[in-house]
């Protein structure tokens, strides 16, 4: 039996991952849900799951959660605090760090730091911290299990090769539903049709992202520190597809993939159950069904989104921090209608190129970076209207 | 420094491996090459690698080798018994099996019984004696690594991967010259057509294995005892680009897959260097410069041989041997134009019902099915004409 917490259950993953667990009452238990403000879907999670602590982001979520549930069973935190609590309850022994945004690099860091595997779907933590965090995985010496689909691809497809057998990382993009809309075209898309991805459903932050290439650019980030490969041995292609989910070329030039059908639940089920592989409920990938499996290399003029998370990386330091802050505030701008989506790109790059390089030594930077490439974009926002 | 032997050195894939193994002159020593009749080809590899022994298919040209080389240098052996002693010489770790046919069943056994590591590139011998290699395997307790393009991906795949986990194998096949030929058409090609393979350069006998599918359907039975895997559990695709050369489905859905360019030294050379990878002067896959990768099932009223292969698979015993020896018949009567595509299938079927099943446990066994099943087919062939 494996004791989990879920940090980010009322999420996307954070739903998936309770549907896997469902469907594994003798492999795995849930001990604690974190979730923001959806109060209604984390009481629903706890009548099901019977977690022992559950966190949400409000007092006020919490209290009203604690008086539904009554007194006795679940305990209900709030904050900050709680989710660094639900991060490291005592029994847990796998935290899915699954919730968005910068906010889950501290819980994260403290699942490491009280010894806990990670299987970790939230990206930002690796790109704004994943120097400091892979060496502190190394210290601690927990497994750090990527949920990322190209992530769980590469992972997948490195069991069993040495590191210094590495060639190059091949992540590949579905290339989001503009992939073929001109610069022009680009400038006017609708909040609605960046939430319409052709192959994966996901949230809306990470859906914006996957429409702008920003989605890869922070997963080279991600890739560059948790599989500790230099920035120019990692490279994107458009695969609109969505069935090869990423490859590793190897010192001999072989290249060994990662294929299966577009559903989260698959490398989910991977990092809950690693290194064993469970068999699982969902029909199997049928490759006669599937048209031609095409690549193609990103075309970075229409979509520079993703060149500039390439110079970020090659920068190294807090510049992959100042990038993903702005992203998150032009991302929200857009997704508000207050923006075009064209402007996202702009806000990103008049942040990163503003920002002074800093040597990435403490987690403080990394919150200072943030703040400041926060604000930093939040007046660029007036600018571009 | 790996000390080899090349069963079959002035074959193709022999001579691949002689190509390979000069780009590593540090790495590997060729210490013994086998040939069948090309004394020239064999004069000039014994200059350029300086073997300690080499053998020859006949006497007389073992003595027109030994007159050229002169005394003193390399010695030179020559039928059944030469070949049995290039396969267990001293020195040699490593055994590159590339005999063609069932001629390369008693070498390779020797090699393994005298503790060699294997290279296996002739299908036959795990194809008629699968069962009795694969135990003498374990029990010597050598490598066996797979240079077929295909098992070599599968054996790629699996690193790292537990035996439980392995849900299928899919193993992928070119569908050769006449995969979009009908029926009708089949019956009329020539054995220059069969050759003409449209991704792979390989010798006739398969060249000609592959336009009929009985190749795949041979890899299907190799696979069966080389991975240990049920013959229901291993499925083939026709995938015309040649750049997936196998997959494995695991247990969760997920599947792995070998991707590559279509040369045959990347798989040699893998199989060489196992459990090492070294990195090779061949260009790397570029996926963008591929058409779309397709897969489609096998259509066997087409190409029969491939169910025929799988009927054997499944009865077991010495069938697969009857099944390849009266194909090994009907393809040479086909190359020699003496009987039409067509009835190659036509005559492995006869073969292959008449055939009485036998346990396997013993070679001498495989040996008799041979010959019986060769004499049966031979006679088949008037009946064609």
């Amino acid at each position: 039996m494996k004791y989990i917490s879920i940090l980010g259950s009322t999420g996307s993953i954070g739903v998936s991952t309770l549907d896997i667990i469902q469907h594994y009452p003798d492999r795995f238990k849930v001990l604690g849900l974190a979730a923001g403000t959806n109060v209604d879907l984390l009481e629903e999670q706890c009548r099901r799951f019977k977690p022992i602590a559950v966190s949400l982001k409000r007092e006020a979520d919490a209290q009203k959660l604690q008086a539904r549930l009554g007194q006795g069973g679940t305990e209900v935190y709030w904050g900050a605090e709680g989710l660094i609590r639900l991060a490291t309850l005592d029994q847990v022994q796998l935290v899915v760090s699954a919730v968005v945004g910068i906010a889950g690099l501290m819980p994260t860091l403290a699942a490491i730091e009280a010894g806990k595997d990670i299987a970790l779907a939230n990206k930002e933590v690796l790109v704004t911290a994943g120097e400091l965090l892979m060496r502190k995985v190394a210290e601690v010496g927990v497994k750090l299990i990527p949920v990322d689909s190209e992530h769980s691809a590469i992972f997948q497809c490195l069991q069993g090769v040495h590191k210094n057998e590495i060639a190059r990382l091949i992540l590949t993009a579905s290339g989001g539903p503009f992939a073929d809309f001109p610069s022009s075209q680009l400038a006017e898309v609708t909040p609605e049709q960046a939430l319409r991805h052709p192959t994966w459903k996901m949230g809306d932050k990470i859906s914006v992202d996957s429409a702008s290439l920003m989605n890869k650019g922070l997963e080279v980030i991600e890739a560059r520190w948790l599989f500790d490969v230099e920035v120019d041995r990692i490279e994107v292609l458009i695969h609109p597809q969505s069935i090869v989910h990423s490859m590793v070329e190897l010192a001999d030039g072989s290249i060994i993939a990662q294929l299966g059908i577009a559903d989260m639940r698959i490398p989910i089920l991977y990092a809950l159950s690693y290194p064993e592989r469970l068999s699982n409920p969902l029909p199997p990938l049928d490759l006669t069904k599937s048209a031609g499996l095409t690549f193609s290399r990103p075309d970075t003029d229409r979509f520079p989104c993703l060149e500039y998370a390439y110079q970020a990386a090659k920068a190294g330091g807090t510049h992959p921090t100042a990038l993903n802050a702005a992203n998150e505030v032009a991302v929200a701008a857009f997704l508000n209608s207050e923006i075009g989506f064209n402007d996202i790109a702009y806000i990103v790059k008049q942040i990163v190129d503003e920002h002074q390089y800093q040597k990435l030594s403490n987690i403080q930077q990394t919150l200072l970076a943030d703040k400041w490439a926060r604000k930093m974009a939040k007046s660029q926002l007036a600018a571009v209207n």
